[in-house]
């Protein structure tokens, strides 16, 4: 790696912002100025926008000892599109902000952004402006990402109504799993360098963590089948907390059903080896990226007719609670246990 | 201090964002939904939006010892909204992500916000989304800010045209005297604990440092007297920096006086005591966020009935480069000899 070590300082500011700028390509209409000027100009023509922002710290979110650079570039992406997505807008342009400590080359550097840009050629973003500085330890990146929206059609967190369906794409627990197998390797790899992991296995599990999507898909169908979702939001902390923010802002309660919860077999094999339950995985377990949405009950038959979506509970008075019914018609109470950077 | 000292982990991730938001204020009617979603919503009324993000580093770009944390949230945003104002656009909304270490309180983090607050409800701009979360090492902030602009009417840095007149606002080089004498004073007081100082004859240029204003004014004023320039940018790293930046992208060369500079008394007294040419704090100290732009030379009688701007020599053609003609009629070439926290 160190035979071809570029040092950041060599290029400078401007000189390193050219160069991790050079293939740059402008793919919405919408951006009519981008990186290069104190700003960015973005055209609305007529639309609402939509805007969220993130923050990764290395050591804190991500573990660059089994997180590649690219995939990092990737994920800090598509997780900022996801919040786009789950105010049901269409993301259009990114800025990125990163701060990094003389540990990193430029070649470093330039593996960063192979995944930020192929992010976003994938979900046709652009990349409109940033800023890139010192650190005095490890790696932060900063992303606000924007998105467009018919006007009033965003949906929020807080429009679930009594009698709802509460509904997730695809599967639960998978990333959790991927990022329990890293860190179970990351020892053993501690303990006896010598030793090669063998993942072949785990690859859904381990893609689900280390290169998530952002669930476009979702939305489009949505929007095909003319579904306005009442509330929404992205499961980035684990479905127990996000469900109870949509129950706290909407003032209403949620039964939510073991039995329906949607959970890859690779994430059951891997749970069983670890000893845990694979829906306390799916419950607690974050970063999947999937969104949690409620839906009036009339729109029950044409969710039948998909499967990137399943129904796993409903919306209930708030005076009901917040409960989780398990495969042994247990009825315990919902409690928010996902992951809190904030404690660490 | 520590008598009321409440530790952030008491609160949790989504209790210190309740707490630090507790008293945001909506202003723009634009501002459709604000923090407590995936995203914010902005409603942009046909008008183009700019956008603009900056991240500041403790240790990088700030120094907390001399730094107080209500003035560092205040210049953390009045910094960011001078992009905008640069872009000739006005801004409307913020987001605000901060990551820090388990070294700052609760109290802390509240001074902070006071003068981000501050900032905001100065300027009209709503505070609408942002994230908290640990760093290992420090406090880094990152700011994004959203503009609006009437279409088309943006200027960017890449217009200005022969012969057209290079002007500046307010004056120059006071912000880089007034972190000079802060590094002063905290070198003696690292030697001599014991020893007050005395700052109160140069409460203009540690202001000038420590409290930067954006120039709203200025904007104000241009827009009343039907003046668009033809290139604008904001001076954070320094006249020489800045007016290259213009002269690169515009493809054009300069020529500026020495003797039009702009220099406050103060900033003139304190770089005599410092033994510095009060014109290289001008051309080469950073962090005025003056701004610099080019208009054509029909607007020269209109610049004469304002003290807000200051014409300080014009656009001449590329093949004649970049020069500062002194006092004693040498011709200098213009060296971009700014700050760049990237080199460090």
């Amino acid at each position: 790696m160190d035979i071809n070590r570029t040092e950041i300082a060599s290029l400078g500011e401007f000189g390193l912002i050219d160069h991790l700028t050079r293939h740059n390509e402008i793919r919405n209409a919408s951006t009519l100025l981008s990186i290069g000027d104190d700003g960015a100009v973005i055209d609305t023509f007529g639309k609402q926008m939509v805007v969220s922002t993130d923050m990764l710290v290395e050591g804190v979110h991500f573990d660059l000892m089994y997180m590649p650079l690219k995939h990092l570039g990737y994920k800090a992406v598509t997780v900022n599109l996801s919040d786009i997505y789950a105010m049901n807008a269409e993301p259009t342009q990114i800025t990125i902000s990163i701060a990094i400590s003389n540990r990193f080359s430029v070649e470093a550097l330039d593996e960063l952004y192979e995944g930020i840009n192929l992010a976003c050629e994938r979900y046709g973003v652009d990349l409109i402006g940033g800023d890139t500085t010192t650190s005095l330890k490890g790696l932060i990146i900063s992303i606000t990402a924007i998105g467009e929206i018919e006007e009033n059609k965003y949906v929020t967190r807080s429009g679930a109504q009594v009698n709802d369906l509460i509904c997730v794409s695809g599967n639960l627990g998978a990333a959790y799993m991927g990022l329990l197998l890293l860190e179970r390797e990351k020892k053993i790899y501690l303990e006896h360098p010598g030793i090669q992991p063998d993942l072949e296995d785990q690859t859904y599990v381990l893609e689900r963590f280390m290169k998530p999507e952002a669930k476009r898909k979702v939305i489009t169908w949505l929007k095909e089948n003319s579904i306005l979702p009442t509330a929404m939001i992205d499961i980035s902390d684990g479905l127990s907390s996000e469900v109870l923010h949509i129950c706290k802002q909407s003032e209403v309660g949620c039964l939510l059903y073991e039995e329906k919860l949607p959970i890859h077999e690779q994430t059951r094999a891997m749970a069983e080896k670890f000893g845990i339950a694979a829906s306390t995985a799916a419950l607690n377990g974050g970063e999947d990226y999937e969104l949690l949405f409620t839906v009036s009950p009339d729109a029950f038959s044409k969710l039948g007719t998909t499967d990137l979506v399943t129904v796993i509970g409903h919306v209930t008075k708030p005076e009901d609670g917040n409960y989780f019914i398990t495969k042994g018609n247990n009825k315990i109470e919902l409690k928010a246990q996902g992951w809190n950077p904030i404690k660490n």
